[in-house]
């Protein structure tokens, strides 16, 4: 039999743990018997979570972290100080190769400062990015970077394409995959001096496929599988879509209740509409990928629930059969070459 | 009988000119006679377009201009080049005097450069903002830059909160209006060079309401009443707006047509809808006015109909009645003092 990938679990990182952290983790067990999990967290907690469910006991291993990084903490700070916190303890397993993959539910900034500092970069690789995959009106497309680099330079842009490029093709099977960058209007030159600068070298980029600019209103249309921006601005996106979807989602529900007519026909059109707007749900697709580090990790919703950390669970899985690390050191040192 | 605000409409610009444009101002100068439109375009198809309606005509004039300046023109070339277009003349009617105000749904780029050379800023403004009032779960927000200004510095941003608070306090009503800074985070300490930058300027401007940072995807919950960002990150907000709104709507009425259960529910819940959801119309609120000029540039969709144009002239109105432009020359010079 082939040996597991194995994943640490922040089992006390976000809103929701560790009842829906270790919840998710035991759904990811149950449903792919690659899969082993490795629970960091106070012991006796999760345990005691742990006699809850039935699972393959040779997939799940609780690792012991009696500290908890709490979301407002300073990053750095808390990575230094809290070596006994789970978040930290999670990252080491990745470090000295116990796990092959981390995901948190954590500090954002917690898990960006440490996946640099505590994993480390792919050699080549200038700043590691944050990649979540967004819905769209054809299926979903990666955004990045998302949170991890503010002012970033071209040459960053340049390899955010390039580890893009490379998830999409071979963690999420879409061939040849279209690479955009995010600007103020479809024409060449338009732009700020960062987008300026980087357009020319994604043209002339001879191993991505890129389709030139893309402006934020055809992003949910679906028209490129990798939308590459600097850190500020997707972060942006990335919350303009939970902003403007939840505040939508309610307002139509807010319509259907204004008269006796209409309620009889929300009745009438639920299961239907719960379908479709299922489809935009940002939290279906997993945790958010942060690409170029030496091992997988991968940063959820502090809101998860046990679907999302499932999610993210499973789709370690394909990362590293794929060996999609391989293929960004391939893709990284072709540049530099 | 006090003076009429005068207004002059580019009816040659945006994608359903002259018909919605010429419809829209009609029905402006039908539904408020403190207004006269001076319909700028090429004189016969104005007039064949006029021949439609019935309007007071001492509230109607048109004024000749014989070339048109398309969407795709290089603004800088077109202004230059085209000085008989509607665009350039109506612009010129508001620099000589002749008219309060400019309205067009023809080229932003145009528009916001011809501001600037041919109107000219108010002493003291550096750069004039692009400013669209935006819909929220609350009502409003003015959204300032959102595409004049990309690369902005921090002085400009102080100058568009300025300017941002005069107009959502005497235009829009809102009393000692919540200022807030676009940001990725909450924290005082986030963001990138240019936001960490402004906002301890803004903490210490006395003369505005200022609340601390935005994340965006509080914008559309309406927690401000004035958003400053950067224009590539306003462009951006304004822009996700459209485009989850408008995939999220399409997606909304194809889950409803799955079933012949979820159909007819569609038929009951139709008109309730159809009301909650217009609230959320960017187009409702007419066009974005164009802050910091010797008088009023209104920029309204290029995809305008006649109810944004309509809106956009009647806009003028308050604007002229408040004297906002004087009131943003004190709030200016105060700064500068």
């Amino acid at each position: 039999m082939a040996e597991f990938v194995k994943v640490a679990v922040d089992a006390m990182g976000g809103d929701n743990a560790p009842v829906e952290i270790v919840k998710g983790a035991i759904e990811a067990v149950n449903e792919d018997h690659r899969v082993k999990v490795f629970l960091v967290g106070q012991e006796e907690v999760v345990k005691a979570e742990l006699t809850k469910y039935t699972y393959p006991e040779e997939q799940v291993e609780v690792v012991n972290a009696a500290e908890i990084i709490e979301t407002a903490e300073p990053p750095v700070m808390a990575i230094r100080k809290k070596k006994d916190s789970s978040l930290v303890k999670a990252l080491y397993l990745v470090k000295d190769g116990t796990c092959d993959a981390y995901v948190s539910a954590g500090s954002t900034g917690a898990t960006l400062v440490g996946g640099q500092v505590i994993v480390g970069r792919i050699k080549g690789v200038e700043r590691p990015p944050l990649a979540p995959l967004i819905p769209t009106a054809k299926g979903c497309s990666l955004l990045i970077d998302c949170g991890a680099n503010v002012d970033a330079r071209a040459s960053h842009l340049i390899q955010f394409a390039k580890m893009g490029s490379v998830y999409m093709e071979y963690v999420m099977g879409v061939k040849n995959p279209k690479v955009a960058i995010v600007n103020i209007g479809a024409e060449e030159d338009k732009g700020n001096a960062l987008v300026k600068e980087t357009y020319p070298l994604l043209k002339n980029c001879p191993d991505i496929n890129f389709v030139g600019n893309i402006e934020a209103r055809d992003i949910p249309e679906g028209k490129a599988d990798v939308i590459v921006c600097e850190a500020f601005v997707g972060n942006v996106i990335l919350k303009m879509y939970e902003g403007v979807g939840g505040v939508l989602i309610k307002k139509v529900k807010e319509g259907m209740m204004t008269s006796l007519r209409s309620k009889i026909g929300a009745l009438l059109v639920k299961p239907a509409l719960k379908n479709t707007l299922k489809a935009f749900d940002l939290e279906q697709y997993g945790g958010a990928p942060m690409l170029g580090l030496n091992g997988l990790v991968v940063k959820t919703h502090g809101s998860s629930k046990a679907v999302e950390i499932k999610n993210s669970v499973l789709q370690c899985i394909t990362f590293k059969e794929q060996n999609i690390n391989e293929k960004i050191k391939e893709k990284i040192t072709m540049e530099e070459s």
